[in-house]
């Protein structure tokens, strides 16, 4: 998120103006329960699978205008040849796992010289992505904390010694560097090893044989993004933030019950969430684990209502209803509050205070996706209700879905340009259509025809991120577009994997590689939760 | 030690043009007998003396050309006030402990805002004295390492926590910094305490009633200096180097016997330079202890000597004959080696390539100084030998000292001018007056002449530290001069006081407070071994 929304965000903390703060008491919000999920949550952490990596070369970056983030990364000697190179001051070597992981780094280091006879002061820098360990972090100014980016500066007094760094890091590249030495040693370093952590086991649905060797490697670094992010719990990025988002959250469960089926994180998830709602029930947009589990400070309207596709998505692909029944209330709760905001019109209106996500895309209009998420999660509900015997909310929700279907295509429908607009400027988005059609607003026949025309209509609004392009993706499957999915799916993750991603990234523009929601590219997130969804379009999204 | 001096000392190990190195075994390099010498050092290992210890006061460095290295620190409010301060990005408080201490830091640190949404980045800065805590370390280009300016970075990734530092630092200054921390909150430092390290117990002989305030003053910091130093070995600098030399301990055990009478430490650190002799016999100049007791790289040859009057001394002050008598091949061996370096005029002549430490001074011709100390240390072992019954040896060292007490007045003594001249170009200094006094070979008449002339002469050389301030003074009290050499104390060691010291500096130059021999002040040792001799002169030195 940036400042803005933070800000935005706070103030909603402070006015909340379409919420009753004071409500009565309900299950979805009762200490006790409340206390009781938790404890199902806490019961449901896994143990990390613990995996020894070591690295593979030492490589050399080059500055390259053709290459991502304009630097590539030469191999000069393999690994083992670490323990050959004596440093001095100012010297480094970086070392490349070949891959990318979530996990500890450690190392041993040696004084050789006349004496050593002083401290020696090295710097760790660790990175995704090679421009992080070959641009000088100082000149970093990005609007998050510099604190995020992987650095590590460390005095040792005694040599030999072995260092076992103690925080967990994301990275594929290390470099080491010598910054304060006595002239009269240098430093051998030797042992360089990682320990790759993740809750993913293995994947127990294998690509059909005979798939194409580019959506192969498109669903490996799928699935390497996935198993990355799944830690404790599904964090959105390993790197940077670590928490666990609604969002993210969704889209990593689904690609997770068709691939590594850790349905018991799913479940700890939902079970977070549901305990730390807002006074009012609403449920909040991320979970912090530490120093204890607690509800972050950010509100996202739209991730709320996804929680209500998340909580039926998990039973349908467990068949753990009981859960599902155990959290209705939340879900209920959720569509209460969410329901609130209908206007007099029949469209969903929030407050300008009100956080809508929806994508990283600064102009975005979202009053007609938001709407088509609030309507998406009504379906949803339906169906919970239905499979949960809640006859006065199946019919509640039916009635609801009826009228908000109904005033959509009235406020969102340019039967001129035969689109669906949002906004006073009755914008064109990708996100808008994306969103009428996969709350069923718009008829296949319909989603088809704009999805198609919204790619062409070049002063459309396009997604800022794989977020949104998932949904896109999404819609254009249901309304019968696969082929064209497909090819996108193909361009824009398979973009990337052209430009050297080994896990998805968070933000991704081709025609604006320096694209960094946070001013800086350093501190996006190369292994994001949100970009993982291939490996779920490829299987149960019916994309193959 | 300089560079210079560091590649004299390189060359000396490569070249050796005046020992045999490859000697016949003896006493003093016998493998058992070597191993049995540094379990005795081994055993008598100190537990060290741990004192909890609060800061008094917050304080805000002043630039301020009147004080020294132009650095001024005022307190602005009680260290207690610490909790009450909300530290942002860029923000530090500094911590004022109120005295020197060597020893551990730790403290707390907590969120405060909206969200604890990012790690933190904080910067540890420790300083002996205001300017390392004021000035920016950046910029630093002494000629030492940078890796002794005691600072640290760490990233704190789960908040509240408690931080215990785990290296050991020399200071009286805390900075703490917030570097990097996202803009939702902010961080408040709390139970800010540091646990003072000491092997000297209480001081065991105050100063007699009476004693007037600006000596009494003096006599602390000398106590102060030494008590900081004290560790498991006497430590040159508790900040940097933490070496074990023998031109400091010698030093340091005097002030020791009178004060702490931690007899048992010189006992460890005389078996341990024993115990790791060069191959020709040769002690070395200086020990390391970490990551296992070894000898460090350098030679120095007046180290070596003054090795003898250490000996004696301890055996003097202690009564332990028998340590003495199982260290005499040691001794022997010493000289013996120094012997070796006596040319056919009788005069003691070091290979340019050996390290003649005498004094920190640029352009100090060291041919007198180094002789007399040679003569110093015949005598102390002629006395040993007296006391130890090795009449060969009281015979042969009396020879040797008559011969070369001849040899040096003839060689050194300018009876034109009055005083004792060095080198070549007859250059006068206060350090070869010192050494001509203490190694009698100037008769106390004589010397009391010369000290005094010298003093008034203002193109006479003058010490360039404490370290040979101290020879000086003892020489004075040796030829009677009490009241000058009281003098002398009191506006040297007393300008240091003026000057705001809270132990004894490495270096000091009223006329250049900016001076180093590593190229810049801020490596400067603040609490130096060789600068506690105050408390020695004060009892058994006879100053009072």
């Amino acid at each position: 998120m940036n400042r803005r929304q933070f800000l935005q965000a706070a103030a909603l903390a402070a006015l909340a103006p379409s919420f009753t703060w004071a409500v009565e008491p309900s299950l979805a919000s009762d200490p006790a329960t409340l206390q009781r999920w938790l404890k199902i949550a806490e019961k449901l952490k896994p143990t990390l699978h613990q995996t020894a990596k070591t690295p593979r070369t030492i490589v050399q970056p080059a500055a390259d205008a053709t290459r991502f983030l304009r630097w590539r990364m030469d191999s000069v000697a393999p690994a083992a040849g670490l323990n050959q190179r004596l440093l001095h001051e100012g010297d480094f070597v970086i070392l490349d796992f070949g891959e990318h992981l979530t996990g500890h780094f450690s190392f041993t280091i040696t004084g050789e010289g006349r004496g050593i006879d002083s401290p020696v002061r090295i710097k760790i820098v660790l990175g995704e992505v090679p421009a992080e360990v070959a641009e000088p972090l100082e000149k970093y100014q990005g609007s998050l904390s510099r604190s995020w980016l992987q650095e590590e500066v460390m005095n040792i007094d005694v040599l030999p010694a072995t260092i076992d760094l103690p925080r967990r890091y994301a990275f594929r590249y290390v470099k080491l560097q010598v910054v304060g030495i006595s002239p009269h040693f240098a430093v051998r370093f030797d042992k360089a090893r990682a320990v790759a952590l993740t809750s993913a086991g293995r994947n127990h649905q294998p690509l059909p044989p005979g798939t194409p060797e580019p959506l192969r490697q498109i669903d490996d670094i799928s699935l390497n993004t996935l198993r990355d992010c799944m830690q404790t719990v599904f964090e959105d990025g390993p790197k940077r933030d670590q928490r666990l988002w609604i969002g993210d959250a969704r889209l990593q469960a689904l690609a997770n019950y068709d691939t590594f089926q850790n349905y018991d994180l799913v479940k700890r998830c939902l079970y977070l969430f549901a305990a730390f709602p807002r006074e009012d029930g609403l449920l909040p947009a991320c979970m912090f684990e530490h120093p204890r589990a607690m509800r972050g400070h950010e509100y996202i309207i739209d991730y709320a209502a996804l929680y209500v596709a998340m909580v039926l998505d998990y039973a349908r692909a467990t068949n753990d209803w009981a859960t599902a029944k155990d959290l209705w209330p939340v879900v209920r709760r959720q569509l209460e509050i969410l329901s609130g905001y209908i206007g007099p019109d029949g469209i969903f209106s929030a407050h300008p205070n009100i956080w809508v996500f929806i994508d990283w895309k600064e102009g975005l209009d979202r009053t007609a996706a938001m709407h088509g998420i609030y309507v998406f999660a009504l379906r949803q509900a339906e169906e919970l209700a239905r499979a949960l015997k809640d006859h006065a909310k199946v019919s509640e929700y039916g009635d609801r879905l009826e009228q908000s279907t109904a005033a959509a295509r009235k406020a969102f429908w340019d039967a001129e340009k035969q689109v669906f607009v949002s906004g006073p400027n009755r914008q064109v988005s990708w996100a808008s259509q994306a969103w009428m059609v996969l709350a069923g607003i718009a008829t296949p026949a319909e989603g088809a025809a704009t999805l198609e025309a919204v790619m062409k209509q070049p002063d459309a609004v396009r997604p800022g991120g794989p977020y949104l392009y998932h949904y896109f993706v999404e819609a254009m499957i249901r309304c019968g577009l696969k082929a064209g999915a497909l090819e996108l799916v193909q361009t824009y993750w398979g973009g990337m994997v052209r430009d050297g991603a080994d896990t998805f990234w968070e933000v991704y523009d081709p025609a604006n590689p320096m694209l960094s929601p946070y001013r800086d590219p350093l501190i996006n997130s190369y292994c994001h939760a949100w970009s993982c969804t291939p490996a779920y379009l490829f299987r149960s999204g019916g994309l193959l």
